[in-house]
């Protein structure tokens, strides 16, 4: 029980269902003084939102933010910041046949067992990827907060979908064009080839799933509490509470494995009376603590689980197999729409540990 | 600051450093009545201990751990457990001329910046690898509790090492054969084939990293709070708290980012009455619960940053460049020893969501 | 910053503001299956409840609260429970006048360095008793939890007001009157006397404080987690949250501390076969733990800071001194409106203390 | 379970047992960078330890402090700081007699219930005023941080032992003559008239209480984070946490209750241009947050529960009444020994505290 507050410093506390009233967030540790308004966080919203394009779930919301607290005179004012979408295009429907058939790696059966079948079921309920738009909303703040004081960067991409690998490309690219094409690629070509891979599953009622990368510049030295804070730990906690993500890697990560100690070891230079690494193979973290360097990692994310394709599972009132092919409105990849979210949960532990090291203060003076 | 407690109902807090007086760890939440000794600490100390084979550093201690409060007449008692094992066999002159020469990829520099220069770098300081000693100590007690009460048992093992990969075996066979062979190889063929790449490394004055796998059974279905302390974010917010830890997966993990969905769902059947996953490519654990289901992740192993090789580096007090090359007693390659620390690390997470979900009680009645 | 959250397991998040959208409450951690509707709420709300009578401000507010997430069919899901109640009648002209002029004892000051002036001062912000109607919805819900799992009982009322002390009552007379008459007290005897005392210093422009006590019944033993988490520690820093709040005992209290040993101690006795104790002078706490006889203790409430008589303070623009008499609506006594708080508090702290000692189960099966 | 720690960014997690190993502490969480050494820390240890004088317990203990990690050349390193004193003078055997034969008011029957028997009884184990050493030798730390950054100086002395009561004294004679007298009192001739009180009661085999006040001077304003982690709110949990004690109040405190709210307003005023209360019966904490004014409160404590005089109890194996009178070594008033414990534990909250709001940095630069 009890598991929906993540960060120490800055925390933020997760409520709300697909199919019940709202999604929500609850800010707690934002310091005083920071210029914040619903434009700041509908920004990431709309990033994520369904319905944007061919490549999502028809799903129809406006998932337009309404701050409840916290926010005064156009500033955040120390109190904890409470922000809801509230459901609209709900189709519950949809979902009553899914109740007592569940959907194959779907968490729908596993929640009904944890919870003995008192949990919401309707669109996945707490479990449906939908419950990310208040992970935005949060990192939305953060975004700003690391931006505004320490000129903090975050910016994720799809690296790949469907076996489809965006290849020669720049951080400033991958800036330039993410939010330029439905596939979140950093490349307009890759976002061609994504895009066909994606259709091509989706008419066949399959799904594909794919690669997020994340890089953060403008990150500080000296992040991360370790041994147990520390910075990737944290990181990782956060990235694996996004529903689809399977793996999580640094710098090298699983290629790290087959490197030799003289191949990975990153030599400290001097540059420009600065020291620094060379290569950040650590992908800026070392010992669990930043090391200045950009901050460098890779998110797995499965195919949904919801498709089309008849599957095998079971009638839980019989407990005897069945089919079941999946209606409602689900996307074909959960690639382009996690961008966001990657993007919002790093800023979130950015933040929290930057409050942590002293780097932000309780009140922000200069507005 | 304050990083260094894991866990939300069994707490582990962790202390000393390398060349100090001990190396420590204090639980605080193991249930009342557990039959516990030293010796049931002793044997997963042992597995890790420096100076057992020719692979590991020369470095020879005992690690004796010392149990200096929360058990009584052989039972736990509901009270803070603290368990140190004392350090003898310091050498702090091999590491005085690193002072000012940091090693490449170690957290040597990156420390020093972060606490200002007054962090004990004496053989790593809290950033070396002798600190899991303290996660096996406080694992070992976790192992017993799972072990005793919900017959929960966690293998981990060298899938890879040097690029050397183990194949066909089985988890008995890695049962049976993982803590008999240097490599804590699942085969001993595979053990055979890691020692060659880990000498050949070393003659070179080279190290080399690999893959542990680890796999869970009797895991009951419901554990994890999802959406922040979902068991797979706990678990990686764990492992990646192990030093040389660059990245994390679940089931089929990275490979699931180019499987479809039709392919990577895992239909529900029912076996002798009872429901179940079919593949299991989820490693265990959906939506964040556990579906009853072995657990199964890996873990990337980095090569040791501390190599005989000459290596540049900068000489903090000049800010030059110089060069440096390691002596003193280090392993050439981490996973052997990282192996049963993944172990300690899985089961303190374990034993916390085993906790919460009210699967483990306050006081252990039947001796 | 970041203070907003009470509570390992039974987790309570407050937000909201006096003249701000709302007022509302997470609560994270309670289990599924607790039959739940948005009546169980209000009924303890409607105690609180401004303008319900000429004893308090004469603000009026519906305070119907709004459950927004974690209710499904009529039973907890086991997902975060999201209350709020809209906040309709504010008149925050009355507040404009005091931003530069704060009143003496209030927070507006204090709240004004703390946040570099960016707090919402509108009707205290945060700091207005108001934000109390939040603890005191996540108290219903604890509430709930408490009487139908283990049948305990809260009972809270005015002991003393403006002097004036109730006498020769039982637990019973408790029960049965304080919610008939309008100051709480547990005798109709007692409450005429206090309500003469409110509405002699009210018509002075004046403001009267006084003792609540709280009895408890049906806690079973063992509650309470020390050395830190003890039972009165966690009950006395949920108290001390209530604003007014400036002492708290437990039993004999201040009292004991001119007690001899041989008059305080507590002889235990069997009675009908159960090991009890004779006196209950430890106010059913011994060691931080609870042992089975009833909860008691006593909240000192200071008298409210908003008075019509003229008071000195200071112009905060000017920095000189200056007056100010307190106009817009404001109770001459805040005990009776915060006895239900006292309730809420209470159980909040041993819904989350049985959660820790595994009495209550993650799902409620017989419904 | 798992109530032994305390704190969100300095944090204290207290080990070990009266007649066990040692008693310890682990303190993580302060900053690196400050001069530490084990004479800071054994000045407080020695003010409460045992067998000083003839009013305490004659067991005879050095309680030789010794740092096990977190200090290097010095100064502490950022990594935890464990410390332990090594119990010597251990007659268990006075307790033997004592397991199955329950001293009225102590904790030994409740532990007996709570940890089914598993509770090391001996000395009373973890509910022994033993462990209140760890608090010391954390609170020392916190202390010296307070003091040499924040100019923060904090006074505990007895106003009142066994009904009798220091007067007419300044905050300058109590930090004078408070360690000069057995009693802990701020005037020399209330020292006499408490130590008649004690020798009394203790004559005549029976035991007294007494009230602690503490002042503390220099606390910047803003220290505190509503609504919950209120600065009173954290104090007053980290008192209760004492043995003994029932009863906390801040400035006027319980006669609040009966104050008018013109008599306890407390006008701002300014003086020499700063914004200051006049009067402090707020105890320095308004609306959670500190004043900047100095912060007052006292503490109820209780007479020891161990006394000769023959006492009712049952025989725990017969389940029948019986009757005990406490040999063995106690205090017959714990409030001299107390008053050092009650200074620690209010420096490790204020340390806390300060570190939240950004007061004391992560490194300590100027040496």
């Amino acid at each position: 029980m009890a598991g929906n507050i993540i960060g120490e410093m800055f925390r933020v506390i997760s409520f709300g269902e697909s199919h019940g009233k709202c999604v929500g967030v609850v800010v707690d540790g934002c310091p005083a003084g920071l210029k914040l308004s619903e434009n700041d966080i509908q920004r990431d919203l709309d990033l994520r939102r369904p319905g944007a394009s061919n490549l999502t779930t028809t799903r129809r919301e406006e998932d337009r933010v309404e701050i409840l607290s916290g926010v005064f005179n156009g500033y955040t004012t120390g109190a904890p910041i409470c922000m809801v979408i509230w459901n609209r295009d709900v189709r519950s429907e949809d979902y009553e046949s899914l109740r007592y058939t569940p959907r194959p790696s779907h968490a729908d059966y596993f929640a009904y067992v944890k919870y003995g079948g008192f949990n919401d079921y309707r669109g996945g309920g707490r479990f449906s990827g939908r419950i990310t738009a208040g992970f935005v909303m949060a990192g939305a703040v953060a975004k700003k907060l690391l931006k505004s004081l320490l000129d903090v960067e975050i910016t994720a991409y799809a690296l790949e979908i469907g076996g489809e690998k965006a290849e020669n490309f720049t951080l400033e690219d991958a800036r330039r064009y993410r939010y330029e094409n439905e596939c979140r690629a950093p490349t307009t070509q890759a976002a061609v080839e994504m895009k066909k891979k994606i259709l091509e599953a989706m008419s066949r009622g399959d799904s594909v799933g794919g690669i997020i990368e994340c890089i953060v510049t403008g990150i500080p030295p000296g992040l991360g509490e370790p041994v147990f804070d520390a910075l990737d730990s944290d990181l990782a906690k956060a990235l694996f509470s996004i529903p689809a993500v399977k793996g999580v890697e640094f710098g090298a990560g699983f290629k790290a494995a087959r490197m030799l100690g003289s191949e990975h070891n990153d030599p400290l230079v001097v540059v420009d009376g600065e020291i620094k690494v060379e290569k950040n193979d650590a992908g800026g973290i070392v010992g669990g603590i930043s090391t200045g360097a950009p901050l460098v990692f890779r998110v797995s994310v499965k195919p949904p689980s919801s498709i089309a394709l008849k599957q095998k599972t079971v009638d839980l009132r019989k407990r005897l197999g069945t089919e079941i092919s999946v209606g409602g409105r689900h996307d074909p990849c959960i690639v382009p729409r996690a961008v966001p979210v990657v993007e919002a949960m790093t800023a979130l532990v950015l933040a929290d540990h930057a409050i942590r090291y002293g780097l932000i203060p309780p009140v922000i003076k200069n507005r």
